[in-house]
C-alpha cells in the first residue's frame, strides 16, 4: 500500500438536474477524487478554500483519513460553481463560476507531500500542474493528469508540456478529440499517447470508459443503473477509484490497471446515484467488492 | 448445426458518407443478416425483388451457400433506400424510400422453410413478421425479431402481439426508449423484456451493444476502429453473426448468447469498414476468429 497525493480543487456547487437540485453543497476535483480514493489507499489533499468554508466538510474529508494538512485556507471565499444538466446527462451547462481564492492557487507541497509516490494531477492550469511536477523531490512512481476543454483551447502549450511528463491522462471523450485535433476517438487516444502519456484513459460518461496502453485498447461499461441522479463529479471519483486502486497494490502492470479501471467505474456509478457526495457517505467496503463483482459478471466472455 | 430463415428486404441503397458515396449498391435487411450468418450456419432466404434486380447481386448471397430459393421476383423495380450519414455516423437521415414491389410483400413459406429451427424476422412490417410466425409448421427453437420507430409509431399493436411470441429482439438504443416509453435505458431493457422476449439485445452504434436476459445485463463494446467508413447494414450483420452462431452451436444457453454477441459485434465491425457488402466479400473465416480474439483481449479482466 502506497500514499497517494492529490492536487486539485474543493468547491460549493450549486447543482440542478431534472430529478431535483442542490445548492452549496461539497464539491470540487481533489474533493471527489480523494474522498473515492480513500476508501483504497491513504490520501494526502492540496487544496485552497476560503474562511467560509463549512468546518462539518472538512471533517467528512478526516473522517475518512484523508490527509487535510495541505487544504489551505485563504483569506476570502470559497470556489463556486453552478451547473445544470438536461435529461440525458451527458454534459453540464455551467450557468456561473465564482473562482474566489481558487484564482490565486499557488500549490506549495511541504517535504512529506512532494515525495509521495502516487500522484493526481485534478484538472487546475496546466502551469500548476507543471509547477507541483517540480515541486515533487522524488519522482513519483505514476503520475496522472485529468484536463478539459478551457485548458485545451486557452493553455494549449502549457498543457502540451506537462503531457510530456506524465504517465497517465484522464480525460472526457470530447475532450480527447479535441485535444488530439481528430474526430475519430481511436486515433485521438493513439495520437495522445503519443503526446507522452503511457497509459490514456478517456471517460465516455453512461458508456463507460476506453483505456489504451501497452496492452492495447480495454473497454469498461458503465454500470447499468436504473436511476442516475447527478453526474457531478463522476469523473474525478472515478479517477480516485482508479489511482486509489492501484496505489493500494503499488503496482502499474497491465492487469492491475484493468482492475483499477474497473474499480474506478465502481466508484463512480455510485457518486451518480445522489447529489455531491452523498451516496459515497452512505458507502461501505463490501458495497463496493459487490459491486465490483457485478462489473465482473457485466464483462465476462467465457471460452466455448 | 442447425438451420436458419430469414424474412425481410433485399435492396439497391444509395449511400452518401463524409467519406464517400454508393450508388445502388447491394442492402436490405436480409442481405446484411443472411451474407454474415452464411459464415457460421446454412441459411435460408424469404424476400422479395423486382425484375431489374441484377443477377450477379443473387450469385453474391449462392456462392456464400445462401439458399436463395425464397427469393421472389415480382414484375416491378426493386425496394431503393437513399441515405446520407454525418461525420458522427451514428444515425442515417433517409433522403428517399421507394418501397417498389417491397410494397406488395408477402412472404409465403414452403414446408421445408416452415420447419427451419431458427427464425429471424426482420425489419418489416409487425403484421408481416406475425404472418411469419403463424406459417411456422414446427415452432422454431429460437424466434428474434428486428423492428424500427417507424412500426413502434405506427404498428404499435401489432408489434407488442408479436413481441409476445418471440424470444430474442434487437433494437437500436433510441428506439428501446421508444417502444418502453422510458429515457433509461436500464428500464427500458426490462420493459422490453417483460412484454415478451427473455431476451433483450440493444444496439448502440459505435458504443456496441447490451443484452439483457436470465444471466442479467451484458455488454459488448464496439471494436475501436480507426476509420469507420460506412455504418448501413451494421445491425442487421450484427444479427447475423448473432443468430448465426447461436443456430451454429444450436444451443442458446447465457454462456452461448454472450459468445453469439461478440460474434454479431464481430461480424458488424467488417461490414463499416466499407459500402455494401464489400467487406463482407473479402471476409475469411480466420479473420473473424482474430477479431474474436481481439473482443476476448479488449474485454479480459483477469482476477487480482
Amino acid at each position: 500500500m502506497a500514499e497517494l497525493l492529490v492536487v486539485g480543487s474543493v468547491a460549493l456547487d450549486t447543482v440542478e438536474t431534472p430529478f431535483g437540485n442542490a445548492q452549496e453543497v461539497l464539491g470540487g476535483s481533489a474533493t471527489f477524487f480523494s474522498y473515492s480514493a480513500s476508501f483504497f489507499t491513504p490520501v494526502r489533499l492540496v487544496a485552497t478554500v476560503g474562511q467560509d468554508f463549512p468546518e462539518p466538510h472538512v471533517k467528512l474529508l478526516r473522517d475518512r483519513g484523508v490527509d487535510v494538512g495541505g487544504l489551505h485556507v485563504a483569506s476570502g471565499r470559497t470556489f463556486r460553481w453552478t451547473g445544470a444538466y438536461g435529461y440525458d446527462l451527458n454534459e453540464a451547462k455551467t450557468l456561473d463560476t465564482q473562482l474566489n481564492v481558487f484564482a490565486d492557487f499557488r500549490p506549495a507541497l511541504d517535504d512529506t507531500q512532494s515525495r509521495t509516490p502516487y500522484l493526481f494531477l485534478a484538472n487546475i492550469d496546466p502551469e500548476l500542474q507543471l509547477d507541483v511536477l517540480r515541486q515533487m523531490r522524488t519522482r513519483p512512481r505514476l503520475v496522472a493528469l485529468d484536463t478539459m476543454n478551457f485548458w485545451i483551447k486557452g493553455k494549449r502549450e502549457p498543457l502540451l508540456r506537462v503531457l510530456r511528463e506524465v504517465d497517465v491522462v484522464t480525460i472526457n471523450d470530447g475532450e480527447a478529440r479535441q485535444l488530439a485535433e481528430e474526430p475519430n476517438l481511436v486515433k485521438a487516444a493513439r495520437k495522445i499517447a503519443a503526446l507522452g502519456p503511457r497509459t490514456v484513459v478517456v471517460k465516455r460518461g453512461e458508456y463507460g470508459a476506453l483505456l489504451l496502453d501497452d496492452g492495447g485498447f480495454f473497454v469498461v461499461p458503465a454500470y447499468p443503473l436504473e436511476a442516475i441522479f447527478d453526474p457531478t463529479g463522476a469523473g474525478d471519483t472515478f479517477a480516485g477509484g482508479f489511482m486509489g486502486y492501484l496505489a493500494f497494490r503499488d503496482q502499474t502492470d497491465a492487469a492491475t490497471v484493468r482492475r483499477a479501471m474497473v474499480y474506478g467505474s465502481v466508484m463512480a456509478s455510485f457518486t451518480v446515484e445522489d447529489f455531491s457526495l452523498n451516496r459515497l457517505t452512505r458507502l461501505d467496503a463490501r458495497e463496493i467488492d459487490q459491486r465490483y463483482a457485478e462489473f465482473e459478471v457485466l464483462m465476462r466472455l467465457e471460452r466455448g
